[in-house]
């Protein structure tokens, strides 16, 4: 028999919660709103609701004995050892919450469920299921980097999360790589999100446009509305060979680059998972990002130097937080 | 009984060997110039007639059964598992030898000593040295800088040496905190050694001393040569007032908070250990690195974060390669 999980990923718009199977992976999943307003107890009153359902609905085909628990992925700084999830952006009313024992004293009290309950930022729980189920599969050590509205990161060390002494290491899109730029993030100059994240590519993107003598076919994929501008158009015409598009995924894929040589220079990781909403540009930033990767490392570290796609796209945390359970 | 051991550590100028007590320290110790010329097999010679000596010294007090080993740091990139040297700089004829291998089967054919023999790269033996002896004593997780001609590095977690997946981690000084800046080492642009590496600290310091109106006191320590100028006049300068010189410090302290700031951010290591020949600049570079480390990173990663001098000195080698026999 194989076990299972529920595995859930708390943001601030929707929580995405699955049964998960240790071997075949999600089995079903669901995505509700999230009651956000509601502040903590409510939004434990909430996940308590679908996880009750999700339980029973599990329990109709596979065997309670195998269960081995709840996993829950969640924004902001977790603390997995003592279970608390400090001030997440996007969930008012918050502060240093008792998340895990809350909800596993909820789930006693009013659902008569006894199950352990694993809690991981969501950036880890993202990792980790790509560790399990995904693209890290082959990879003893690894960075993930999730690329969107954030830069975020999670570090997989000999298989297992590295979270560091107090639980916030992985801070990819904090690394500063042009202290002396003018570019700033959460009052931090120069850090890869404030040049990388999604903002600040089409802030570039919208730059390089205006100082191209010949143009850019991009207006035609926002219909010439450029505060419509969004990376999935620059994707677009990228692919149609626009050169002021291809340029901007150039710049933003080696910046990334000189982000992953610090990893590499520091920690020797070598290998580099790549997901969120940004990544779907693939190869048009993987390949710039792999060229200034080994510009900016010493010879003795390029061996086994590869940058791949994460291949779990959003349910990556659902994964990872059922894994937290199985790991 | 407490436990003994060689600790060696080969440079491109000397030797430094000592006998080391896992308890009370360096018993004694002594200082020997490399006979560089002679290639590997000539310094695996030198390394055991070394060891010999001082393996016969050591037995005439202390119990050849309580003996852990030879323990050897050494320049350029080792494999601690492999126990291979590669490409030592200042040492010509080297390619990747098998040193450790090497060396225990000369101490075993030609000398009759039968010992295990363990090899890491010196900024590693370094920070292990300081995490059993030395200021890295009471930190769980730390980084030990070491501060001189380059920007090297050595990552205790766990107070385990911290090595990654192919043993060349910790290399702080190819943290790219620049990418569009000038300054170039070992090919790769803005790197930490490239900024403030003694030969930087000296540029930076001439560069800042012509562009004073009012002039620095930092001739009269350089007898007024400034083809002459060190860091060490520089300390002196400052200590005195000099307000070009404070300068100077404030910016290279400023921008190894910078490097570290980046250590915070992707491993949650708040503890730093620095030493090195410019680390003796104490406060005038510690202050600055502590405030910048503070202004780069989120606040909830500021609880407990430390810069601490180094107390080994150039000892820290003897100690922490001896500590590899110990650890």
């Amino acid at each position: 028999m194989s076990r299972w999980a529920l595995g859930i990923d708390l943001g601030g718009t929707a929580i995405k919660a699955a049964i998960v199977d240790e071997k075949s992976g999600i089995l079903t999943d669901l995505r509700i709103p999230t009651d956000a307003a509601s502040g903590p107890a409510g939004i434990v009153a909430q996940l308590a609701e679908i996880i009750t359902d999700l339980y029973h609905q599990a329990s109709l085909t596979l065997d309670p004995a195998d269960c081995a628990g709840i996993g829950l992925g969640a924004p902001g700084a977790v603390n997995a050892d003592k279970g608390t999830l400090s001030y997440p952006p996007n969930l008012p009313g918050w502060s240093v919450v008792p998340l895990r024992d809350n909800l596993q004293h909820h789930l006693q009290q009013h659902k008569g469920l006894s199950l352990p309950v694993f809690i991981d930022n969501d950036a880890n729980a993202a990792a980790f299921g790509e560790a399990f189920y995904g693209a890290g599969r082959e990879f003893k050590d690894f960075l993930m980097v999730t690329l969107g509205t954030g830069v975020g990161g999670g570090i997989i060390l000999n298989r297992k999360l590295y979270r560091g002494s107090h639980g916030t290491a992985g801070e990819v899109g904090f690394l500063i790589i042009d202290f002396e730029g003018s570019k700033i993030h959460a009052g931090v100059k120069g850090t890869l999100e404030s040049l990388i994240g999604k903002k600040s590519i089409v802030e570039l993107a919208l730059r390089m446009i205006e100082a191209s003598p010949s143009g850019s076919s991009v207006g035609k994929f926002c219909d010439n509305d450029y505060t419509k501008l969004s990376p999935r158009h620059l994707e677009h015409a990228a692919k149609e060979g626009d050169a002021v598009s291809l340029a901007v995924w150039e710049m933003i894929g080696s910046m990334l680059g000189v982000g992953l040589a610090n990893v590499v220079s520091l920690m020797d990781i070598r290998k580099f998972v790549i997901g969120g909403g940004i990544s779907a540009a693939g190869d048009l930033i993987f390949n710039p990002a792999l060229d200034q990767l080994r510009r900016s490392t010493l010879q003795t570290m390029h061996d086994g130097l590869e940058i791949v796609p994460a291949l779990l796209g959003n349910k990556a945390g659902m994964y990872g937080s059922a894994a937290l359970c199985f790991g």
